[in-house]
């Protein structure tokens, strides 16, 4: 396999009222009952995140009825997976890589830019292409020195 | 938390096409090539199976047009993430646990059998509570004695 992708670094959920489903996971899955939900304003989202099973979960609620994540459940009639961001090494090697074998690049909702950049915790990018139904979302984490840098990027 | 949930076990995707949707996790994430695509009479699905980023993943397409991965995405017109099945220290008190907490249990539909029941893994259980849009199964891994018990549990 590809040594490029190191490690689910989140998976997003489409999400109606994230208190709602938080609650779920709460009752039934023992995530902590003081979770919380936080507002993200450049992307207008609403967002429950925890850790479970050794990975970030992201209950993500569009703010706007045609948001990215309100959009998503019109389409299906039902809320689920939206998207998985997969931890690489190298972003630009991913990408690469992905557009040798067909993939196209998917503006990234928030930021309004298409491959490569700057996210609070990383450079990210998302593919036009999904697998089996799922957004592909990139992360290439950063250094200390890039986190440093970039400490101003918040609130996506 | 509850220290009862040990981890993600896999996570299942209704796919139209188990092999064109692995075709992706080949070309994008560099899941191996020879990856088989197995079939399961008992389930009657046909499933192509790899680890990524540490997680197992289940790409579950129904041989049967009313089958329940196809009928998951005809309601849908998408595919996407079935559901996540937990692994728990203990799958009795997790079930009790999310009963007591208002879940109720979901049949499984490969075996006819509702709550704790062999599988070919372990002991499994299905909630008839979705977690935002997933449906929720447990999974109690055999230790090597189940294991060796149950090792004609076979083709689910």
């Amino acid at each position: 396999m590809s040594d490029n992708v190191k490690s689910i670094k989140h998976m997003a959920f489409a999400v109606r009222n994230a208190e709602a489903a938080l609650d779920t996971y709460v009752r039934f899955l023992g995530v902590p009952a003081d979770t919380p939900v936080t507002e993200y304003p450049k992307s207008r989202n609403r967002v429950a995140l925890f850790m479970l099973g050794g990975i970030e979960y992201q209950l993500s609620q569009s703010m706007d009825a045609d948001g990215r994540f309100a959009s998503w459940i019109a389409a299906r009639g039902a809320e689920g997976l939206h998207h998985i961001c997969y931890e690489v090494a190298d972003i630009e090697k991913a990408l690469a890589e992905a557009q040798q074998k067909g993939a196209t690049l998917r503006e990234c909702k928030a930021c309004k830019i298409t491959g490569s950049h700057v996210h609070p915790e990383g450079y990210v990018a998302f593919l036009d292409n999904d697998a089996g139904g799922i957004e592909i979302e990139f992360m290439q984490v950063y250094n200390a020195e890039e986190l440093e840098k970039y400490n101003a990027v918040k609130g996506i």
